[in-house]
């Protein structure tokens, strides 16, 4: 090493002034964003779209199983939205490949095995909700049988022959599983090496995914390399933490708001978050600037909050149905005990002359058995009538003509009419 | 556990009395093997074969590399032909679909990439070698492209489907090199998967292998199992021993006895074994009794030793050649410090007047340069006439006419004439 004076002369290499419209573009993607690198090269390859006209490919993948997203894949989802507003290709990347590998051990983890059919209606399923958020003429839709249905044995055992079994075994789950005598499939070793193989074969510029592919978004960047191609940059977003502000959203911690949900639940769920992570979420699932958030958070946190649930609502729902559902939760609010019956309300028509309570829960759907119609009841959890009276015999009877309002549990809501 | 009077009664099961042809069967196919099992269910498949007259089908697995067979491979060979003797039909498997894959990163162990043609003249080779032992038209040569070649990507998930991580980790080579931080490439994991699956495409009944390959051919067994076959049995045999009695016979160890050497050469090769290796020496490259075997050592080492030797040669070349290399290879060592030639002797011709002797070596490809020669003239190597005189100068030199008997080093031997 030579000594040199500090600000010697031009052979220093100088932070690149960046044009307004690439550090805009920049400052976009990172907003939010967990981890960007490596970020010289998306900001030359910027520069470089900017001059040349072409956009940059931007890819992330989907697994092809049955979806019913919620706010925390909206996340990701935002984001290529954003990557959409700046004029980029997106491409919403199908594994249909490698869902339809199944494990026939069924002892790991390994996604169960699933026909063409499924995949196919899924991708379905999965394009009705995703133009929600994605702009629908400005995203490519691949599935990765297109190349590797393509690939003999021989293309295999060359796809295997980057990558050192030390490199896969450093990924965490795998390391976690070894560690504790679990299974891990040789074929396990397949998904990170197919997924990188998918970034070489689309020519991929980035990749976005969330925190945990990390692993696999990286072996993205080394088989483009390996193959002889650019690198793609890789941009992870944050996992969304669910409305308990403890562990991740997921259904099946039922901490989550489907993205389907109707507008006066979502807004109740996300009334329900605790304040810790309410800057979280507007940085995530709304696109106002951080200096707004931050001041209308101090301001005045509650309304906030309000305003944090109007805004995801009418992303999902027509404009206006913020407002709406926040209307009916403060006039809920307000009357206290008083019943105020959501606008989606189920109704069950009844000809009869008497019905049971327990039979109008269970006719409706509201609940599945008249066991389990019944212990609500005794739990003194079925309220019936505008000052929302606790029902106490499990022999309530309903008598028509007439209309009764119902609340069965802390969020179901019905109408019995005849 | 229940207690059991000793001999209770029939319920006890009874070690099967085997037929005399079925006895001396499994005693030939355990004769020098190292381990056989299961070996019941080996007893089982040869007294089926007996009764339906359907030989076994013994597989065995050979690389597509270059070969140059030594006496090390002949204890495999003569394995496979003792079930050729006993009617079974033995598959000479050669693996080229593995054999074409090279691994780019060049640090580990894997083969190097080799072309169609290569594998096709290499098989011709093998061919010409080793049916100096097996019957040509009892031996159906196999290539395991046969059935790879056919494989797409899916199939080689469920392939690897059946497998786990740890059990692959398990290979002796794999944990030692994990361990010591040395690159594995996932390739390589595929090697004894491909393997055990050749015995899946082929039903073999039983596979053999040296003692170092008994991973993989114990995952032939799981696989065929896997794919709803019965499994193979395995009979290993053990690595021969070289001629220093040490490290196992190898080209680079230069501790081997080629099987396409001169007699005179494999004569005093052999006649160069320590003593305690003679046994293994004849039960692993002969087919005497062990009896005789025993009887001879005890009696006679030396003698035995030219036994073995003799009877050796007389696998690999034309009856009787043991015996004449016997008699030249004792005349020698009578003669002590005379020249006795070597009949394979090779002559070069020269039409001037003189040459220098070192020319000569060169002229004849005795040595590849003059510096080579030169250097092994002052290192006092190169003995010339009847007298093994020593020639002592780098420029000493040949008239003619004349005809001059030369010794190079300890082996080789050259003729000039003019």
């Amino acid at each position: 090493m030579q000594d040199k004076k500090p600000g010697a002369g031009p052979e220093e290499p100088q932070p690149k002034k960046l044009s307004p419209s690439v550090q805009s573009a920049i400052d976009r993607i990172k907003r939010g964003a967990e981890e960007l690198l490596p970020e010289g090269a998306l900001v030359e390859r910027l520069i470089e779209s900017e001059k040349t006209g072409v956009p940059l490919k931007i890819k992330a993948g989907f697994d092809p199983t049955a979806p019913d997203l919620h706010l925390g894949h909206t996340v990701l989802l935002r984001k290529m939205k954003h990557f959409q507003e700046l004029g980029h290709e997106v491409i919403f990347l199908i594994g249909d490949f490698t869902g339809m590998i199944g494990d026939p051990t069924g002892r790991s983890s390994t996604r169960k095995q699933m026909t063409r059919e499924d995949i196919k209606k899924n991708a379905q399923t999965y394009a009705d909700q995703v133009f929600k958020i994605l702009d629908k003429n400005k995203t490519t839709v691949r599935f990765n049988s297109e190349w590797c249905d393509k690939m003999n044995f021989y293309d295999v055992l060359g796809l295997m022959a980057q990558v050192t079994v030390a490199r896969m075994v450093e990924r965490d789950d795998f390391t976690k599983r070894l560690k504790a005598g679990d299974p891990v499939s040789l074929l396990e070793f397949m998904y990170p090496l197919v997924q990188g193989y998918d970034s070489v074969a689309l020519n991929s510029d980035v990749e976005l995914g969330g925190t945990d592919q990390k692993f696999n978004i990286l072996m993205g960047r080394d088989l483009q390399e390996k193959f002889g191609k650019p690198a793609q940059s890789i941009l992870t977003v944050p996992l969304l933490v669910g409305l308990d502000g403890q562990k991740k959203m997921s259904k099946s911690f039922d901490n989550y708001v489907g993205i389907s949900e109707a507008p006066y639940t979502m807004f109740a769920k996300i009334m329900s978050i605790p304040d810790t992570i309410l800057k979280n979420y507007f940085v995530l699932l709304t696109d106002f600037t951080l200096d707004q958030i931050d001041d209308w958070i101090k301001t005045d946190p509650f309304e906030a909050k309000k305003k944090l649930a109007a805004s995801v609502i009418n992303d999902y729902h027509p404009a206006g149905s913020g407002e709406e559902a926040r209307k009916i939760w403060e006039q809920e609010k307000s009357t206290r005990k008083g019943l105020v019956l959501p606008p989606e309300t189920p109704e069950l028509k009844v000809s009869a002359k008497e019905i049971l309570l327990v039979q109008a829960l269970v006719d409706s759907n509201t609940e599945t058995s008249l066991t389990a119609a019944r212990k609500l009841i005794e739990q003194g959890a079925v309220k019936i009538g505008d000052n929302l009276e606790t029902v106490t015999s499990r022999d309530h009877m309903l008598t028509f003509p007439g209309e009764y309002a119902i609340k069965v549990g802390k969020k179901k809501y019905l109408i019995v009419k005849g």
